[in-house]
């Protein structure tokens, strides 16, 4: 029998927090970064490096699964636990947020949205019935009500209409989740930059009782210090014992700011696009890989990490392949960028568990401001 | 002390032999396939990887590493096998078939081949003498005599020219040579269709006694039956204690049909750059993943492979890998791919040692014949 789904904290440090989730597909050890494997494939990357990282949840995009192959599809095939072979902890989002930026002629009304495919121009519709039917097909663990997201900045009007349509959309959302043990359905907390309308949304979502909360809206555009303000307005008002994802961010530093600050939970494609496109992030902060001062560099990206991408591959190769254009350069410098993100959060577990937490910020600071040119 | 490079035949069944390559990187089991790794990278794929499929040689481009990143800056990062992260066997072809087929405004002299580069117009002069210091900084252990290859058809007096330049820069490449224990050149019978031509090559060639003997100028377009005749009337004139190298070769059935006249080593990039084009091959023959026929099809491509990309993932997901475009679906097939290879050749190799080696052929192709459409 799987057990329910469960949030334990550990430890405290602050306002930061250590804890377990347990889902019906494993634990999750929170600060926790999430993979995300859009179309059911972490892009350029094999679920078996992908899980060596340290990685316990991958994400996928109820709106690319849905155009192709579609829900109905991978339910038919076993899942999408089974369909992209990772038998660990599967979160989907809504679909909401990437309908918005990439669906064409979308009409949103109180009923959902309509919109058509950017693949082909078929016609769909997106509803919270239908965002919590598709995310039950593909079987996720941790499934996301359905919600609308705004850009920043945006007019307070805008704002507070489509913070209240996805108060709407959670309560919805909440009534069709048919989720079994060991799966849950988090809420979100939209609001854009108005503290109000944040702790007016956090507020009503909490008295609807969900099992975790996610802070939407966020790294659409506002700089970080708006968004660490949002952050400090709004996590208040969510309970201690529930899990908080911070949707969408970020870079290393948005994220050790943001677990200060009580965030358990990440996703973001930084690391992975940035690894498609020649750039790693490492201890010694980002590093273009396509810059020519790497072609003679015999030195690793990091010779003290466990994953063999950055440990095992020259610069001089690593800018070789990036130059030529080879594949294996999006794979080693995507898997590379996971295990530097996944090590940050592994040292930021430790060290709120071990109530040093501010010193391990300062000291990773430190470090990629220190940078890491030849020497 | 490295050992020296030998040949050693353990069986034969009829004119199919196994036999041991020993370089200073290590064994390769013959009749091999070796893993077109073109510029430092077998394309998609991870070293380990390659490795796993039973691959014992991987062969890097001198034309391409000599252009990007050069073959000095190899040799100052450690050689290729540390630069590419490959320490087995490497065979480096003589940029002479690749100049001819990729660079710009190329002219043929007695000294050799003056060129532009395809990548950035640069001006560069290939001589046996040049290929050889360049495959020599490369430190591959299999080197190959620069040598010009002719397309086919093509007329009696090109090809009777081409034959006859290649048999002269195959002594400067003799000289030129500076392998230490466990290196060796081989030298590349031309000919194209002509009998008398090929046999000429052959024994002059043999005459000035290199280690090892490759058949260069064919599958540059002719049908199957002409490579077939070419190697009957060649191999005969080759000595039976020395590897024979089928060069851009083939098919699986273009290689049990070479095997069975008395090849030992094959290279392709048939299987790669069929894997990246959303082709497997498998025992049940090609199969065409981007075909909507696969989309519902929860089988993987072979149950039975050791190959997790052929036996871990269902051909529904492939299809979908396929048809989205992810780099996964290059990985994947590519895998598939060349573990097919491999496994062909490891059960050729068997089949050879049982003296069942015609047996084992009717029964490959009676198995591609047959296929394998869903039930």
């Amino acid at each position: 029998m799987t057990e329910p789904f469960s949030f334990t904290l550990h430890a405290r440090d602050g306002a930061a927090r250590r804890g377990t989730i347990r889902t019906a597909h494993g634990e999750v050890a929170t600060p926790a970064f999430m993979a995300v494997g859009t179309a059911g494939t972490v892009k350029a990357m094999q679920m078996r490096d992908v899980r060596e990282t340290g990685t316990d949840v991958v994400l996928g995009n109820t709106y690319h699964l849905m155009l192709r192959p579609g829900a109905e599809q991978v339910a038919k095939l076993g899942g999408l636990h089974k369909f992209a072979g990772w038998p660990h902890t599967m979160l989907t989002d809504s679909g909401g947020f990437q309908v918005m930026s990439l669906a064409k002629l979308r009409k949103v009304t109180e009923q959902g949205v309509a919109f058509q495919s950017h693949i082909d121009g078929s016609r769909h519709m997106l509803t919270p019935e239908r965002s919590m039917e598709i995310q039950g097909l593909l079987g996720s663990d941790i499934q996301m009500q359905f919600d609308e997201c705004v850009s920043l900045p945006n007019s307070r009007d805008e704002i507070d209409r489509a913070m209240r349509l996805s108060l709407r959309w959670a309560e919805r959302s909440k009534a069709a989740f048919r989720g079994g043990d060991g799966q849950a359905v988090f809420a979100i907390v939209q609001g854009g930059d108005q503290t109000d309308l944040r702790r007016e949304s956090a507020r009503e979502l909490v008295a609807m009782n969900f099992p975790g909360y996610a802070i939407g809206g966020l790294a659409v555009g506002e700089p970080q210090d708006v968004m660490l303000r949002v952050l400090e307005d709004t996590l208040p008002d969510l309970p201690q014992d529930r899990p908080r994802y911070l949707m969408g961010v970020g870079t290393p530093d948005d994220m050790l700011q943001s677990v200060a600050r009580g965030i358990d939970m990440f996703d973001c494609v930084m690391p992975t696009r940035a690894g498609r496109h020649g750039l790693a992030y490492t201890r010694y902060g980002r590093i273009n890989l396509k810059n020519a001062r790497h072609a003679d560099d015999p030195r690793p990206l990091d010779p003290e990490s466990t994953c063999p991408a950055a440990r095992d591959y020259s610069r001089a190769y690593l800018h070789h392949l990036v130059r030529s254009g080879e594949i294996l350069a999006m794979t080693l410098l995507t898997w590379s960028n996971i295990a530097y993100y996944q090590s940050l959060m592994r040292g930021a577990r430790e060290a709120i568990e071990a109530g040093r937490y501010a010193d391990y910020v300062a000291d990773a600071r430190a470090c990629w401001e220190r940078g890491d040119v030849a020497p």
